[in-house]
């Protein structure tokens, strides 16, 4: 169910690692789950690896596509971390150190009594025209250029950078679901469940199988902005159903 | 580090409730230890909804683009279960009831004495062309049509459908990897590191930083398919380091 005043997001996962299965994503479900909440309706997510033209196509892809596009991994400060100079090049702009981003590290750099290395400060370069999006957990910011908002990989300090940014974004009505769990395989209820789908249109309507306790079982889920429909169609298709 | 002789493979997630978060996802990293394991680069990954022209887009971008494309979801009973139906649209195929398909699981049906009724046969839906892959789980197979795997999206059901079609693929060298792990942030061995993957241009080097007991650690992780290049690429970076 998409509507026309809907925003609408993808996700850029990037890094080798998940693609060769030596890091299990955590990212895709906690801003899947986080857009949701905040109305915000995420309709793509990409994974590709540390490659700058795999980068730079995706990036172009998306953001050209949906309302924002949001990316996690790749800017650490090794030889690996190419994502930023990536976002420089797809957005063709040039990439140096942000004096803001410097001072922020340079202060915690000062506090733990540490040196701002030149490994350090690489984490402090940006693409021209990016704003900080703020880290409160380890300081290197994240940031966002156009409607491209850039993250870290590591599931805590991506989730304190989506905090940070959520303020400035631009949020529609929140899609609101109700789940009707049933004891019985959905092969059982698939005809009378369509039947339903065609009678609310505007309500998105999803059936997902699994065992409980070694006995198929289906969960049904009805997802829509306007909670009375919602709340018709849940009740209508229990009735139905007997349960 | 990708060679002529590698095999490629993308994977294509098909499903809302990814997207809205409701599910999350076990199939990425399923897949991408299996193929590791196997010989096979999985390059890409896309998420995206039940919408036919999001996956006839999809499957026919990412089939042209590399050895073999793995689906997984969308191949249940109920009407919100439309890939068969998209991936018969994306080969320009028709789409039918297939008797080998229907007469595995009215055998299936005969053993527990239940009917083999419209809503299940639905899953015996196949396009013209496709072989079947078996689903040693729910009998309801999968299937492969040119270079494309279709698999179901409970991750016990795609697990054996991966495991059934695995003898038909063509397999190329194994990715073979080596760990450090450091208790060191990133930054400290950055430079040296960059130093290192410049002497090894075909071991490819990448670095993870995480948390361990509350301080910064770091495992840096060499991949190559030549066994020997990889023991020297690790054995002189560990000496290099100091570890």
């Amino acid at each position: 169910m998409t509507t026309a005043d809907d925003i609408t997001a993808a996700l850029l996962i990037i890094g080798d690692e998940i693609l060769s299965g030596r890091t299990k994503d955590k990212n895709i479900g906690a801003v899947a789950d986080h857009l949701t909440a905040i109305g915000i309706r995420l309709k793509e997510v990409r994974v590709v690896a540390d490659d700058e033209a795999e980068i730079v196509a995706a990036v172009n892809a998306l953001r050209a596509r949906y309302a924002y596009l949001f990316t996690t991994g790749g800017i650490g400060p090794t030889h690996d971390d190419i994502t930023a100079d990536s976002i420089a090049k797809a957005f063709g702009v040039a990439i140096d150190i942000d004096p803001r981003a410097r001072a922020l590290m340079q202060a915690a750099c000062d506090v733990r009594g540490v040196e701002l290395t030149p490994a350090r400060l690489r984490m402090a370069r940006l693409p021209a025209g990016s704003e900080l999006v703020e880290n409160a957990i380890s300081v290197a910011p994240g940031f966002m250029i156009g409607n491209v908002i850039v993250m870290a990989g590591i599931p805590d300090i991506m989730r304190a950078m989506l905090d940070a940014v959520t303020p400035r974004l631009k949020t529609g009505a929140r899609m609101l679901s109700e789940t009707i769990a049933l004891d019985r395989p959905e092969s059982q209820i698939a005809d009378l469940f369509a039947a339903h789908q065609r009678r609310f249109p505007d309500v998105a309507m999803g059936s997902y199988p699994s065992m409980r306790n070694g006995r198929p079982a289906t969960d049904l889920v009805l997802r829509a902005v306007d909670p009375a429909r919602l709340t018709e169609a849940r009740d209508t298709l229990k009735a139905a159903l007997g349960v």
